[in-house]
């Protein structure tokens, strides 16, 4: 495949996120697969409150929301140039930042835009404007070349099991490792696709499933708990999944589940790939280890969709994502080439550091 | 512990299967936790129906109610002897062994039935109720005596994951695996019990959880896809489950998701025990890849109580039970006694065959 000859239209019909020229309207990820509607955001605190309340989710997705916060939040600062504006918008920044913890692509795109603008002149609003939408733009061209780069791992004729959404809704547009599966079902590599259904949000029977459907693709629905005997079944070939950190010796962070597929694939000779664009790769943070986990309110736990199904009075404990050791992933998909068998040389060597 | 010095009024309260002297009463785990009631069946077509519909569910507990269901199949025979009866019900056994295939207890329970039935006189009727209410008592008595000898395996400070529903709803009272985990709790080797919520039926969550809480015991529920970052915190010692068959090689069939906790016990160094009563050993499949494996409907992935998650027109894979091969197994626990690291011969040791 080259991407000259992928016909992305095909398959790339859905945008998470679009910016209007005066707001940010947020395709609302918590009411989907049955509403489709989009949230308005008018502030950098109501960008901030939707990271928070995963009305926008996937780690690229929300550092492209947050880099267009801040030019919603720049609308209320006077400031002369771009270094007085930085000062200025410095809150704002901490604010975004702070909505979510573990993705790093969030604390990436705001320092991009941090650095952009305290070198601007006094047309620092445009500036800003230009980088929020680069950085969006420069999201689906990574995913689309990931997309290629990935597919041309796997084996004509593969199954593939993924986990979460990483797909369009995940990013600016064809997402990361469902941009693989994309790819790949598009060049007729891949045969069938299984989704977990990613408790407890459902991040893959809610959004995964729907999303590749409306490309028309028809994956298969799996509890989490059923991945090892799929496996086991030998129905399933690859495993590839995103990320919303990768540190400088390989070591993933990604949604909870993702460790335990890491180990149930490297079990059964069963390959396992991670597709995330270059602004997820942390060089400052040296190994898995020290990523802070994110843990969520335990009431995600006691049902779904405010349906109780728990006891009333029970305790929970909520990490929404682990880390994967890099001696069980096998290839780091980026936009800048394939790594694979990654470990702290191969990834100096990638990104340097 | 021995049985006289543990207290079980306080750690065993519930009762799933009430035989009222006309009619079998099921405590219905559909409802649970937040209706508590009981579901009359007045025949053994209901009786399979339930077992079918998961009003009664638990390898040890499906067996009860089928033998107790064989005892209301009587009722509309009319026959002079045992073995009359016993040709006369053929028909009530089928379809009471056929509704659900992957529990060894169900077939159990009724040929176990049926020997006696063949060489009871005319006093056949008397016979087989006392046979039914002995499968119950004795079941009892076993899930005691594997609690005592599952919980004198772990280390006093240890803290235990366990996964669906083994305990008193999913036999005639105490549980199985969670028999074990009560005692380990009543004796102090146990400081907490996690418990994985059980996708999609999530028997973890909506059962476990609540029964511990009516014995006084406070889980922490997990999602499934948690269980190896659980692992990998060091904070969990042991993974206690049941089983629904046990292979005359020690391949244990449990439910769907037991596999993939087995596998990242061993990768972690974490212990894996499988407690359930002889009744649940089928000495006469080999191993585990003979096993039928249920499959239900896809639908229990679409949604949760009624409330559809997943988009309409996907397609999903729900097998129910998978395998973990023997080699997986730390120790398997029945009430004749434990065997650890259980293979084809310890099998053959311990059960003949």
């Amino acid at each position: 495949m080259n991407d000259t000859a992928f016909d992305f239209d095909r398959y790339d019909r859905i945008r998470p996120i679009r910016w209007t020229g005066d707001a940010l309207e947020l395709l609302d990820q918590r009411k989907l697969p049955f509403e489709v509607g989009y949230v308005r955001c008018d502030s950098s605190e109501a960008v901030a409150d939707a990271i928070r309340a995963l009305t926008v989710r996937g780690a690229p997705a929300i550092g492209i929301a947050a880099a267009w916060g801040l030019v919603l939040a720049a609308r209320s600062v006077d400031a002369a140039d771009g270094a007085e504006a930085a000062a200025k918008l410095q809150p704002a920044i901490d604010h975004l930042n702070a909505a979510r913890p573990t993705a790093v692509n969030l604390a990436w795109a705001l320092a991009r835009m941090r650095r952009v603008l305290v070198s601007a002149g006094s047309d620092w609003r445009d500036v800003i404007e230009a980088e929020a939408r680069a950085i969006a733009d420069e999201d689906l061209a990574a995913n689309r070349r990931m997309g290629a780069l990935g597919a041309a791992l796997i084996e004509p004729g593969s199954n593939v099991l993924t986990h979460c959404n990483t797909g369009s809704l995940a990013t600016a547009g064809f997402g990361t490792a469902l941009g693989v599966i994309r790819a790949g079902v598009a060049q007729g590599r891949i045969d069938e696709v299984f989704a977990g259904e990613t408790r407890p949000w459902l991040q893959g029977a809610r959004l995964t499933v729907w999303e590749l459907q409306q490309d028309g693709i028809a994956p298969t629905l799996i509890a989490d708990a059923a991945a090892s005997h799929l496996m086991k079944s030998g129905r399933v070939q690859w495993v590839v999944v995103g990320a919303d950190r990768i540190c400088a010796n390989g070591d993933v962070a990604n949604k909870i589940g993702t460790y335990q597929l890491a180990i149930a694939a490297r079990h059964h000779g069963v390959k396992f790939m991670v597709a995330a664009p270059s602004s997820t790769v942390d060089m400052d943070t040296p190994s898995g280890e020290l990523i802070h986990i994110e843990e969520r309110d335990p009431g995600e736990l006691f049902g779904i969709g405010g349906n109780r199904t728990a006891a009333d009075g029970v305790g929970a404990w909520n990490p929404v994502f682990d880390v994967t050791p890099h001696d069980l992933v096998d290839a780091i998909v980026t936009e800048r080439g394939v790594i694979e068998n990654p470990d702290a040389g191969a990834m100096r060597e990638a990104f340097g550091g």
